[in-house]
């Protein structure tokens, strides 16, 4: 039987304290939904001792009917100089109405004395007596007890005594914190494996990433005995961030025979931890494990050949089972065998040795030289390789564009665009406005192009990427301009690169709707072959 | 006496097969003469057999005559059908005339049977023989046993011959690989002591992070007794990456007792770390343990609070430590303290609850709102409190701009600029070109204002960035464009917030520009007052 891992996401509360992470009440809603879903336990969403803003969050909460998570808000103990029935923060964390509550605590005897500034023996009665208050009120509560590796290396006596006060006021789970995040692994298993004899309640791990270690230090914890683990679904927190939950969950879960959620959300990892950095607005890293753009993306001509001969050769699991997806990238490491499997999708005639194999490989060195990169961008190297084959015809010409941003003495900044097209001997010429020049060239095209080839209507982008390529030359570096865009069905991406943000943004404008008329085409015929 | 920990960077080797990354000759011996100062002990550049173009920059490097690093070239054990001599790896890899070599063998029985095809004793006669081969040749050569620990997992005995034979062969180290990434960091401890007792020569740990736990894993190994670690310095490499050297090295060279670089290195790591990621055209992780700009950033009030009482309440180490810097951060859950401080330096007299204090903190929330993010931009910053201050005067008054960008039938695609400006009564009109439409703004709206202050002439841009704020519009979402200027001794960074790019490039070029000349004010105002 596996043992069960309750796991709490702090992203809403601890997350919120990162560089950059601003949640709106929205976003918060949002996230709370999508980890209810997706089974975690807790979800602990704001301070409302610290934050009055949270407030408002936790009112709204109420009216969602969670199926899993149970909802949780995160306080301190009582200031030192007052009870918890006149404390603030205390009063504060009753009104938001959770069925749990967090109370943080102090067990480095030095915060104490030097940050608190409180007795030692003075610091245990306001963390029973919290605790006890909350209990009073039928809440469950978790004890987290801050600075406990800290506070165990410089007083474990006192350490202990901490959690034997938050014991004595009632706590359900009491959770060490590696809040600096200065721990060492072997250090905090250690340690997790003396204090777990000790108490009768779930031991949890909260731990921060400073050392790069936050994962490594959960995973001792729970290999030592703790049956409880905090931390952030993509890790982002505090400086160096939090324990990511999503590789915690996947190491624990799906590596190891741990149950930290419910059996079938274990494929829906990746695609929650790319909603959950959609929804904070952050852009989830490409190699962050399991849930990233690289995991299980291989390069090397080497470990292409060994994943195709048996994938467990260069994979450590099967990427499905967290919901990944297994890339073989182009590139000049990569190997012919790559580009041939593309070549081989439009002309299954083409042999290794063909010499269209070597235009293409060359064509892609030179554009690669130029600042291009399609990884990421595989319908623009679809059409180098049809260009090369000769599967490809352009369905308009430019006779020329103009763009016009013009700020005026008095009045708003406006971005116009003028272009002339001409579709198989026809000329049109239009015009469009639009917030920003690329968005205003993006709307004069369509409109000139729709005359002729009216399915364009239903194609919009839905996402545009802009990388300097070379930042040392600022605004007359390269820019690649990558462009994501939809017909409502399928997804398509496409990249231009210029020294000039619009040239390059037109360049792959052009591709996305090339790439569109191309595949119609290719429908259409197909259709006809089989009336 | 602390224990010497040899570190081997590979970013030119396995780095370069990260997704996204590609160096160029140039970028290779840049970042080899980087390392060499920073006292990294070996660099592994490149794998001649399997990229012929790495034997370019071999032959350059032989120019370059190292203080530290011992130069090493990667290559495989010889083929299973031929003798080294014969072998086309092994003769590139000598025609790279390094004084070190590092030769990959197999050591998971699986992978030899399944992806070799070879026997499993014809696999120890080509690691011993190939490592002969090479030491016959005055070569360091160092092992590395591919797979190791999931060789070990599957057959120990074997996995355990594989090192024999390397010894047998002459190695100088044995690294064990975890190399699909797949270990724990108990696991790798346990089998580490278990090895480590084996052999005379030292033992190496080479680790990949797809748990998320290659830093501790390496950890692990050293302190069970490894004592050579390779990785890549801020850890890319193929799919999540591998094993962070800048994050292990602050770990155990500066937390720890062991030597992992000169000791005046140390406090380097974060700046090389931004070299590195510079060279390799990467965004460095603000969230990077030591070296992001997240990395010792407090952002919660009672974090500031505690580390303005004691900065180890908040930090495991003093960032100087390591060259990192610690920053307080401006935002809603910063609390007042750090507006504050800001407000101080420009008037002292300001106390906690006048009125502008509230009037600063609700124009921040204003543009948060707006999309503007001041972290990282502390120079558009200083400007909003300076005008809420009565601190700030503007030095010229825009009339109007007009930016065209033309794609003519015929040739290039170019952008112009026509400015019109108004200083102390007298206008001014001018005309510039540029790479792009911010480049031919910027040049134009200086060379409007050269006329009037000179002192311009040498300021310019070193960075421009852009981000989309919300990918979900696509080119009419708001873009944020951060620039960062230098006049060759200070370094100042603004941003400017837009629906369009232009609109938001040129708010930050004006504070950019303002803000250069208050300073140049402000000096000759102190010089005038001492004079």
């Amino acid at each position: 039987m596996s043992q069960k891992i309750a796991i709490l996401d702090s992203s809403l509360r601890d997350g919120a304290q990162a560089e950059g992470i601003s949640f709106s009440v929205e976003d918060k809603l949002e996230l709370l939904e999508l980890l209810d879903g997706h089974g975690v336990d807790y979800v602990e969403a704001g301070n409302p001792g610290s934050n009055p803003k949270d407030l408002e969050f936790f009112a709204r909460a109420k009216a969602i009917r969670l199926k899993h998570t149970r909802l949780a808000a995160f306080g301190s103990t009582r200031r030192r100089d007052t009870s918890v029935e006149q404390d603030g923060g205390a009063r504060s964390l009753l009104l938001a109405d959770t069925p749990v509550v967090v109370i943080f605590g102090k067990s480095w005897d030095f915060h104490v004395t030097d940050i608190l500034r409180a007795s030692l023996d003075e610091n245990l009665a306001m963390i029973r007596e919290t605790l006890a208050f909350f209990k009073a009120r039928d809440k469950e509560v978790i004890f987290d007890a801050e600075h406990f590796f800290d506070g165990c290396k410089n007083n474990p006596d006192y350490a202990v005594k901490t959690l034997r006060a938050a014991l004595d006021g009632g706590a359900d789970a009491l959770v060490l914190c590696d809040t600096n995040g200065g721990a060492f692994p072997s250090e905090v298993g250690a340690i997790v494996a003396c204090v777990a004899g000790l108490f009768d309640v779930p031991l949890g791990i909260h731990a921060h990433n400073d050392c790069g270690m936050a994962v490594a230090n959960s995973v001792a914890a729970v290999e030592n005995g703790a049956r409880h683990v905090q931390g952030t679904y993509i890790g982002f927190g505090e400086r160096c961030g939090n324990a990511n939950l999503s590789t915690i969950i996947a190491n624990l879960g799906v590596k190891r025979d741990y149950e930290c959620l419910p059996r079938e959300q274990y494929r829906n990892i990746a695609h929650v931890a790319r909603h959950v950095a959609a929804i904070s607005n952050v852009a989830l890293g490409e190699r962050e494990p399991f849930v990233g753009s690289s995991a299980f993306a291989h390069k090397g001509g080497m470990h292409i050949d060994g994943v195709n001969k048996a994938a467990r050769s260069f994979e450590h699991i099967d990427p499905e089972r967290v919901g990944g997806q297994r890339r073989f990238l182009m590139s000049e490491v990569s190997g012919r065998r790559v580009i041939l499997d593309k070549i081989w999708e439009f002309d299954p005639s083409v042999t290794k040795d063909d010499p269209v194999t070597d235009r293409v490989m060359k064509r892609l060195k030179e554009m690669e030289h130029a600042g291009y990169q399609f990884e990421g961008a595989e319908s623009s190297f679809e059409l180098i390789v049809r260009k090369q084959l000769g599967k490809y015809r352009s369905f308009f010409d430019l006779e020329h564009f103009r763009i016009i941003g013009e700020q005026p003495a008095k009045g708003e900044y406006s971005s116009s665009a003028i272009i002339k097209i001409k579709v198989d001997g026809e000329d049109e010429i239009t015009a469009a406005e639009g917030d920003g020049p690329v968005h205003a060239l993006d709307r004069a095209l369509r409109k000139a192009l729709e005359i002729f080839y009216p399915e364009l209507a239903n194609v919009h982008l839905t996402d545009y990427k802009v990388r300097v390529i070379n930042g040392s030359d600022a605004t007359a570096a390269k820019v690649r301009v990558l462009l994501q865009s939809t017909d409502g069905d399928a997804v398509w991406t496409t990249v231009g690169v210029s020294t000039d943000i619009i040239e390059a943004s037109w360049l792959a404008l052009v591709d996305s709707i090339e790439y569109k008329l191309l595949k119609l085409e290719e429908a259409r015929r197909k259709q006809a072959a089989f009336d």
